[in-house]
């Protein structure tokens, strides 16, 4: 396969003032069209840096897409760094310079000197033009292999790698006959990762020299990623799916029945195609169940609103939870997780209600309920039920998993 | 200055399907104390990459903070992977082992085999306990500079960075005289960050060499980060607070009056200390400014509760607007939001009401009211008022921002 290295160029990723998206994106990209990605790096504006960077990534690279450090300014290291490198020089390129006028006629503006030292470009390079900012992107062919420097501005750098860099790459990887490795991503729900690994059990028993698997794990549940590797993409798919049947077979009750869906997406789309209205009652969560449901465009098919009942007053004056439920069993208790469910459903006229409520934490715990106890209820015209669970995690962390927990729970309903 | 660079291990980074958060996060904490972060790399599940990228990052670095590759499964590489390196052997450890029994028993769960298997840990090592998880972090001494593996679960890697890396961190920094740069963050809201800098003007003018002012934007505000070097942190101090004070003369309006807190965490301190109630009536938010308010512990003070009004039917129904205000102006407008805000404050018998109701977008806009606009209500025994905003981000970005812009109006009414 063909190796592929990112270097990220600049000061403000290195020390943690923006996230690296440019690198994740580039990956994504690369990964799509068969390439394997081995390193991504970041590094300051720094010659030296730069400099061990470079001499790192080509011991084991084929390629190395650079981005960052070519703007205008004086912090903007690439171009003059790369010349360097590779004992070039700086030629000012005509088709570059009318690129940049063009670029300040169009937005009716004066163009600015420092931006006309773009125009001047190494001699040995080719160029990739930018047709949206003004920092050409630069190819050279040295030592065996390729060194992509592109902008940094996410959307000249994804305009400049869609029309240029990937067909350039693709191009390359047909005439070298280089094999590829295709993924397929199973996402699951309402189990943690170890008791997946184990009715799984041991992968190599079913998967080939090559072939992978690996669990990603977080609070909306695990995602399994099977990677199999073949001469194209197309001759991967028959083993792709035979592996994705045999993991089916093992943990069919947890994978989630939509293509490519995460949990609340699944939940989403089924209430819309079961035509199902949906209303929530939040106590500790205190809205996030009802934010992350309508994160998702068209929720307003199916959701109609819900109560944040955060204080014993309104569970009773807002929900209609009795008054002796919560002196006798406390606002953290089945009872009361079955009452606010069924309640809420009834004012609303959905057809499911859910409700969560429970201790987040840090403070509130007791011997008998300890920070992180959550009671989930749920009830439809057929029957309502409250399950009790135990997070033990920091504040926000249980309250993320009591709403994908409550989200999986309605998707249990959805696909009985 | 102490050198850091940070190596995250993961195929799911290094392909591109998750952005590596994790070491944006790392490096902010690290330069936050005055720590030179110099290389991110990040390397797939692969046992001869992981070594050529130790071999590299040892060069120039005093520290390696390492994240990913410590669970339970086949695919988790780094744990022998490092044993091997420094030459070392596994031993059982009964501390770790206690802590996964008590981690799986607050759970009320059966231990997995697999699990036991983290009380593993190499000999060489000092154990970083897992508050959060399984798996525990370990930090070597070798070769003159410290090898640090953290788990690459967000909130467990946290957890342990805050309470054991850090504070290890700066007693090294200490130990070792190294020169610091100490940096101090100003919170400013309600001011986009191109306005801000027109207030603040060349900050050379103000500024001595090496001194530097770095802005840095978020849906929240913008926070300026001030950095002074010198030879120790209590030397910085003098010109930290007397470059702080000429920034604070520039934009008083828009700093947040509490030190060291961001605009939630100062209306929520602020709600408290004044004993001031509060309820929310949301709609395209579907409960993300409820989530925000009681993301912050000790909420129940003074959040009462809220309504979560997705559907025009819940608006009337259970905030009492009226349906002539709907069908007159619409559920986007100025009357509604004022309605919501009023209604919910007397419903929940608060000493504040706010209302969010807009088009979050992608679909749902027109000509008049663009995807992005927003009215926000505010509602107190004194007065009731709504104002509009267009914000014209994505979906998501629509609605933080709608959320955090809310917070802002109801900061300005508690500073008054």
């Amino acid at each position: 396969m063909l190796k592929v290295s990112i270097l990220s160029i600049g000061d403000e990723i290195c020390i943690g003032q923006v996230l690296n998206s440019n690198a994740q994106w580039i990956a994504e990209k690369c990964t799509e069209i068969g390439i394997e990605v081995i390193f991504h790096l970041t590094v300051g504006d720094n010659k030296q840096r730069l400099i061990e960077s470079l001499i790192f990534l080509e011991k084991s690279s084929d390629v190395i897409i650079m981005t960052g450090g070519l703007g205008p300014t004086s912090d903007d290291i690439t171009k003059p760094i790369l010349t360097e490198y590779f004992g070039d020089k700086l030629v000012f390129s005509d088709e570059v310079n009318a690129d940049i006028e063009e670029f300040f006629r169009k937005r009716e503006r004066e163009i600015s000197k420092m931006s006309l030292s773009q125009a001047e470009v190494p001699s040995k390079c080719r160029v990739i033009r930018n047709k949206l900012g003004t920092a050409p992107g630069m190819v050279f062919f040295e030592k065996e292999r390729y060194y992509i420097s592109l902008p940094g501005v996410p959307y000249e750098m994804k305009e400049m790698m869609e029309t240029s860099v990937i067909p350039m790459l693709i191009e390359e990887i047909e005439r070298r006959h280089e094999s590829v490795v295709k993924y397929k991503t199973i996402y699951t729900s309402g189990i943690p990762e170890s008791n997946l690994a184990e009715l799984i059990g041991n992968e190599r028993e079913f998967l080939k020299e090559g072939e992978t698997l690996a669990y990603l794990p977080s609070t909306k549940g695990v995602r399994l990623r099977i990677g199999v590797p073949g001469p194209d993409f197309s001759s991967c798919d028959e083993r792709l799916y035979e592996i994705e049947k045999t993991l089916i077979s093992k943990i069919s009750n947890f994978v989630l029945p939509l293509e490519n869906k995460e949990l609340t997406d699944t939940v989403c789309e089924l209430l819309k195609t079961k035509k199902k209205t949906l209303a929530v009652a939040e106590s500790c969560t205190g809205g996030m169940l009802g934010a992350e449901i309508t994160s998702v465009s068209g929720a307003s098919e199916f959701f109609i609103g819900g109560e944040i009942t955060y204080s014993n007053w309104a569970k009773s004056a807002r929900l209609n939870v009795q008054e002796k439920t919560l002196l006798e069993f406390g606002a953290v208790s089945e009872q009361t997780a079955c009452e606010m469910a069924e309640n809420v459903r009834k004012i609303f006229n959905t057809d499911f209600g859910i409700s969560i409520t429970g201790i987040a934490g840090p403070t509130g715990g007791s011997p008998e309920k300890p920070v992180g106890t959550v009671w989930i209820g749920l009830s439809s015209q057929e029957k309502t039920y409250a399950k009790k669970f135990v997070f033990g995690g920091n504040r926000n962390i249980n309250r993320e998993r009591a709403v994908y927990t409550a989200l999986n729970e309605l998707k249990k309903a959805l696909v009985e």
